[in-house]
C-alpha cells in the first residue's frame, strides 16, 4: 500500500469559514450555498469530478487527498481504471445537440465508454435510458463494472425522438489512474475514534450525496474549533469502492472507531431519520435515537438493513462496526431519488442546519457519556454539604435535584450517563450539568479516563 | 427390555400409495379416506383395535410393530392388562339392545371389566355416563386404571330408560398381554432425529386421533421419497402409556431428538394452532411460527402448557425435548370433543391437505436451516465476479438481491438461515435459494456438515 | 458505636390486640382508631414525640427503643440535635394568638429555633410559610440542617393578616440528645431477614406517616402469632436520617436482608401502589406484582425512582437492597399531601384493612417461595398412585389438577413456586397447595431447606 498517494497542501488552504449558527434555521443557507458550489461538477467513483470537490471541501477543512492506483486489489473488489470525459451528445441530422452532457451530466451513463459514431433510432435505443414512471426527469445511471455506453434522458423525450441519422459522441478516457477520496483526522484527547463517512461519487444530484458533504464538512469544521475527547475522523469518498479502499487501508486501525455514521440525503424537508448499526444497540445508535426523541420534532429510526449506503461496508460482518446512517427521507423514498428532481430547489437550508443540529447534540452525547461510580454509595450524601441542595424540607424535587439523585443512584459503574437519561426520561443537558456538579464536588468519579476532562 | 417383540413383515407390505397433491385442496380426499377406513375399528390403549390400525397404516409405509407386555415398569408407570372387546351391550326385559357396543365402540367405557347380569334402573344408573351439555351425543369416557365397567350414552336417551329389568353384558377380557405400538425410522444423512408422534388409542373418533394418525402416515410417505439431513422417528403409539413407553424403552437414544411434534386434531375446518415446546423458542417452535405466519392463512400460536397429547410426557422436566403440538382446533375448544360428533362428517379433506403442506413446509425450514459462515466478511463481495449480480447502477436491489445481501451481511456464524429470514422478512424459499446460490459460488460456508447437502 | 441506648421495658408492655378480620372491610377500625391515638403527636426527626409514638406502638409489640447520640456521623450525614417544643405562637397586639403551636403542631415549621420577640409585619414575613395553591389549608415545612425558624398557615390568613406588632415566640430546645427509633426482630426459622420499614418523623399528618406505622403495627402483630421461614425485622425511623442511622448501625447485618418493603400513604381510598425496588425483578417486586394483579382490585406498579421514602436510603448503590414501596396514592399525587388536610377525615378504615391484607398475602409468597426439583423428572409420575388423581379418563383437568401438572412440569430447579404461578396464571394459594400436595407425596422436594417447613 505503498503506492496511495497522500498530499494536503495546507499552504493553499483557505480556510473559508462556512457560518453556521445551530439556533437560526436561515444559517444553513451557508451549508446550502456549498451545495451550489458543488453542483455543477461531474462526479463518479474516480476522475477529477472528484479531486474538484475535494478541493472545494478543502476551503473548509484540511482534507488529505488520497489517491489509489487503479487495478489495486481492495478485498473482493478492484480499484477500476479512472474516468474522465470532456464531451458527450447525440445529435440528430440537423446537427443539433439533442441530449447533451454539456447541459447536465445525468444525460451520459456514468463510465460510458469512448464512442464516436453514426447511427439509427433502433441501433440507439438500446443506449437509451429512462424512467416511465418519471417521464418529465432524467434518471441518474451508471455501469462501473460492464463495460458499455448510454445516455439517460426523460422518458417524454425518448418517446418523441423521430427516426434520424443520430451522431453519438461520448469523449470519455477510461484509462489507469487513480481513484480519489478525502480523509480528516481531528487529534482528540484520546486515540478513540468517531468516524464520519460521506460519498462523494454523484454528480449533479443535490440531496443524495452533496447535501451529505455539506454537513459533515460543517460539522468537521465546528469540531475543529473545540475540544474533544475523541478523535474524529470525516471521510469523503466515493460510495462502495471508496469506502472499501478506504476500509483495506486502513484495516489494521478499524479497531479504533467506537462510534460513528454514515451521513447523507441530509437536506430534503422529510423528518430525520436514524438507521441503525448492525449491532442495532450500539452507543450511537442509543445517542441518535435519545436525541430525535428529546427534539420534539417529527422523525424515524430504522433497524438496520444491508442495503443503503456505505454503511454495508462499515457493517459487514468482518467489520461490524458501531456506524449508523443518518438521513432526512432516506434513499428510494423520495420521488426525486436519482434522477434530475433532486436538484437545488430539493434540498432547504432549514432542513440542512437541523441534520447539522442534531448531529451536533448526538456528538455532544457521545463525547461526555460515560459510567461514573459513586464515591459515596451507601444511603445518600448529603448534598447540602456540597452546595448541591437548597429548599425547604416538605416540598418536591425539582428536574434538577432529580438529575441529581438520579445519577446518584444509579452510578454504580454499570450505568451510563445516557442510560440514566434514558431512565429518568431527563433532558440530556440536565444530566450532564448534574453529573458535572457532583463529579466536581468529588461525589462521583468516571470508571474511564477523562471522559469530559 | 429384551422382551419387547418388535417385527415388520416386509414381505406383506402393500405398499399404497397416498396420493397428496399439496397444491389441491381436494387431493385431501386420500387421506379422509384413510381415516375413513380406520373409523370403524376399536381402539384403547391396548388390544388388537391398536394391531388392527397399525396394520391398515402399514398399508402405505413399513411401520415396525412393537409389542411391550403387560406388567411392565416404565418410569413411574406399569403397562396395564391388556383389553380386548367381543361384544357388548345393554337389553332391555322386551330383548332389544337399548345400548349397543356393536352400533358404536363409544358405548362402552374404555377399559370396562366383563360384566353379566340383570339389574333394575337405579342400580345400573351408576353405570351410565352422558354429558348433558350435549344431550343427543354419545361421549367418550375410559376408566384404564381403575377397574370398574360402564356405558356411555345420549344425555336425552338417558332420561328417557324407564324403570325395567335390565340384561347387561359386556364380554370383554382384561388380561396380561401387551400394548402395542408403531414405529418407523427413516434414515437421514445425520444420526440427528425428528420425532413425529401421534395417539392410536381412540375407538371411533375422527379428528382427536385418526386424523393426525393419517397425516403423520401421509407425511411419512412423502419424506420416505425425498432425500433427507435428518433421521425421521414416526412413533404410533397409545396415547400417554404409550409414549412413555416408547421414551423408557428408548431412553438411551433421546438425545438424538433435536425436533419434533406431536399432530392430532388435524383435520377440523378450523385455522392451524401451534402449541410451542416447553423451551418455548426451539428452532421447531421458530419454524412452526413462521410457517403460519407467512402462510397467510389464519392462525393460533399458543405457548406450552403441561396438559394435552403426549408432548406433556416428551416435554417432561427430564427429557424437555424440543418437541411442539399441531393442531387444528384444539383439544376441548371443539364442542365435538371426545363425543360421538368427532366423526367422519368433522373432518375435512381440504383441512388435512392443508395441515400436511404446512407440516411439509415446516420440516423443509428444519431441514434446510444453518447457520453460516462468509468467507469474505471484510466488506461485500463483489457479487458480479460471481454471476450474482445483473442490473443498472442507479436502482435499487430487488427481493433476491436483498436475500443475498442480508445473507451475505449475517451470516457471521451465529444467525441461522432462520433467523436471517425472520429478520429479512422474506419468504423461506428466496432465502433458501440464495443460500444455495452463495453457497455454491463459494461466498459462504455452514459451519455445521452437510446441512441441506 | 456502643453509644447506642437499646431498652425493651418487656415488663411493661401492655401487649394489647389491634383486631383485623383480614376478611372484613370494617375491621380496619382498629387499624384507624391507633392513629387517631397518635395523631395528636408532634414528632419530628427527634424529640420527645418520636418517643411517645414508639411508646404507643410498643402497647402492641415489643419494639426495642434505640438512642442514637446528636453528633455521631452515620456515613455522609450527623445526627442533628434533639428538638422539643414547649410552645409556640404569634400574638397580636390585642394578645390574641392568631397562630398557635397547641392547636397544630404544624404551625410551626419543623426544627425551627427558639425566638421570642416583637416585630412589624414586613419582619415577620419572611418566616411565615403558606401554599398559595390550597389557601386554606396549612402546609407541612421543616428546615432541619439550616437553622431559622418560621410558621405554617393558610394563605388565605396570611393574605388577611394586618400590619400590627406581633409578639413571636417559640419555646424550642435544640441541644445535643438522641434520635429515636424503634426496632423489632421476629425471629424465623432461618437467619434470612425481611424488612420493613415506615418513617415516624411527621406530626399531625395522617396519611404520610400514621398510616405506615399503623399498618406496621398491625403486621408485626399479625406475624408475631404465626411459624415463619423468615426472621422478620420492622424499623419504626424518622426518614432519611433515621434509616441512615440504622443503615449504618447495622451495616454488617444487612446482607442477610431478601425482602422487604416501605410502607406509608396506606389509609387513602386510592388504589394500592407498588413502586419496585432499584433491582426491579425482585422477588417482593414480583410477589407484590402478583398479589396486586390476582386481587382483581385496580392497582398501579411504579418502576423505582430515586425520590420518595426511605427506599431511597435501602435502595442506594451500595446497599441496593430488594426493598419496594407500598402506597395507595403515592407522595404529591394527592392534594392533601403535607398539608393539614391530611388527617383523620382522609384515611379510611377499609383501605387500612385492604393494605394490610395485601401485605400479608405477599408475605405468604414469600414465606412459601420456593424452587422445587422434581422426584420424578422422567414422564409425568402416575398421580393416581399417590391419591392425587380421581376421575374418569376423557374429562377435561380441572385447576388443581392444571396447578400439579405445572408444578410437575416445571420443577427442574429452576422455576419457583411463583414462576410457576405466574406461567399457569393461577392463584398462589391453589399452588401453594398443591406444592405442599405434592412434596407430601415425594413427588417434588424443595432445593433449599426448609422453605415451607
Amino acid at each position: 500500500m505503498d503506492d496511495i498517494a497522500r498530499h494536503v497542501d495546507l499552504a493553499n488552504l483557505r480556510e473559508s469559514e462556512m457560518a453556521v449558527d445551530l439556533s437560526a434555521d436561515e444559517s444553513g443557507q451557508a451549508i446550502y450555498d456549498f451545495i451550489a458550489d458543488m453542483y455543477p461538477i461531474c462526479r463518479s467513483i474516480t476522475g477529477d469530478g472528484v479531486r474538484r470537490t475535494i478541493d472545494l471541501i478543502r476551503n473548509y477543512i484540511p482534507l488529505t487527498t488520497c489517491e489509489v492506483p487503479s487495478g489495486l486489489q481492495v478485498f473482493d473488489w478492484t480499484v477500476p481504471p479512472e474516468w474522465n470525459v470532456r464531451d458527450a451528445y447525440i445529435k440528430n441530422s440537423a446537427g443539433e445537440r439533442v441530449v447533451d452532457f454539456k447541459k447536465s451530466n445525468l444525460h451520459l451513463l456514468g463510465y460510458s465508454m469512448p464512442v464516436r459514431g453514426r447511427m439509427a433510432l433502433d441501433e440507439l435505443k438500446p443506449h437509451l435510458y429512462s424512467d416511465p414512471e418519471r417521464p418529465d426527469w432524467t434518471p441518474y445511471r451508471t455501469s462501473y463494472y460492464k463495460t458499455t455506453w448510454g445516455f439517460c434522458l426523460p422518458h417524454n423525450q425518448l418517446l418523441a425522438m423521430p427516426e434520424d441519422d443520430y451522431e453519438v459522441c461520448i469523449d470519455s478516457r477510461l484509462e489507469p489512474g487513480h481513484l480519489t477520496y478525502g480523509d480528516l483526522r481531528l487529534l482528540g484527547r484520546t486515540s478513540d475514534e468517531v468516524l464520519i463517512s460521506c460519498h462523494i461519487c454523484h454528480p449533479s444530484l443535490c440531496n443524495d450525496n452533496l447535501s451529505g458533504i455539506a454537513v459533515a464538512t460543517a460539522l468537521a469544521q465546528y469540531l475543529r474549533k473545540m475540544d474533544h475527547r475523541y478523535t474524529y475522523r470525516f471521510v469523503f469518498a466515493p460510495g462502495t469502492i471508496g469506502s472499501i479502499a478506504w476500509l483495506a487501508l486502513n484495516e489494521a486501525h478499524v479497531g479504533r472507531v467506537k462510534h460513528g455514521f454514515v451521513v447523507t440525503c441530509a437536506g430534503d424537508p422529510g423528518p430525520v431519520t436514524y438507521k441503525k448499526s448492525r449491532r442495532g444497540n450500539a452507543e450511537i445508535d442509543r445517542a441518535w435515537s435519545y436525541v430525535l426523541k428529546q427534539s420534539g420534532d417529527p422523525y424515524e429510526i430504522e433497524e438496520f438493513s444491508p442495503y443503503g449506503y456505505d454503511e454495508r461496508q462499515y457493517c459487514s460482518p468482518g467489520f461490524n462496526l458501531p456506524i449508523g446512517t443518518v438521513m432526512r427521507t432516506p434513499y428510494g423514498k423520495f420521488a426525486e431519488y436519482h434522477s434530475s428532481a433532486d436538484n437545488l430547489d430539493f434540498v432547504r437550508p432549514a432542513a440542512l442546519r437541523d441534520t447539522l443540529s442534531k448531529a451536533i447534540s448526538t456528538i455532544d452525547i457521545i463525547e461526555n457519556n460515560a459510567c461514573y461510580r459513586s464515591e459515596k454509595p451507601f444511603c445518600e450524601p448529603k448534598l447540602g454539604n456540597y452546595g448541591l441542595y437548597s429548599g425547604l424540607g416538605g416540598v418536591g424535587a425539582g428536574d434538577y435535584q432529580m438529575a441529581l439523585l438520579w445519577i446518584l443512584n444509579m452510578s454504580d459503574g454499570e450505568n451510563s450517563l445516557l442510560d440514566i437519561a434514558e431512565r429518568a426520561r431527563l433532558p440530556w443537558e440536565m444530566i450532564k450539568q448534574a453529573a458535572a456538579a457532583l463529579s466536581g464536588a468529588g461525589l462521583i468519579r468516571s470508571i474511564v479516563p477523562d471522559p469530559a476532562k
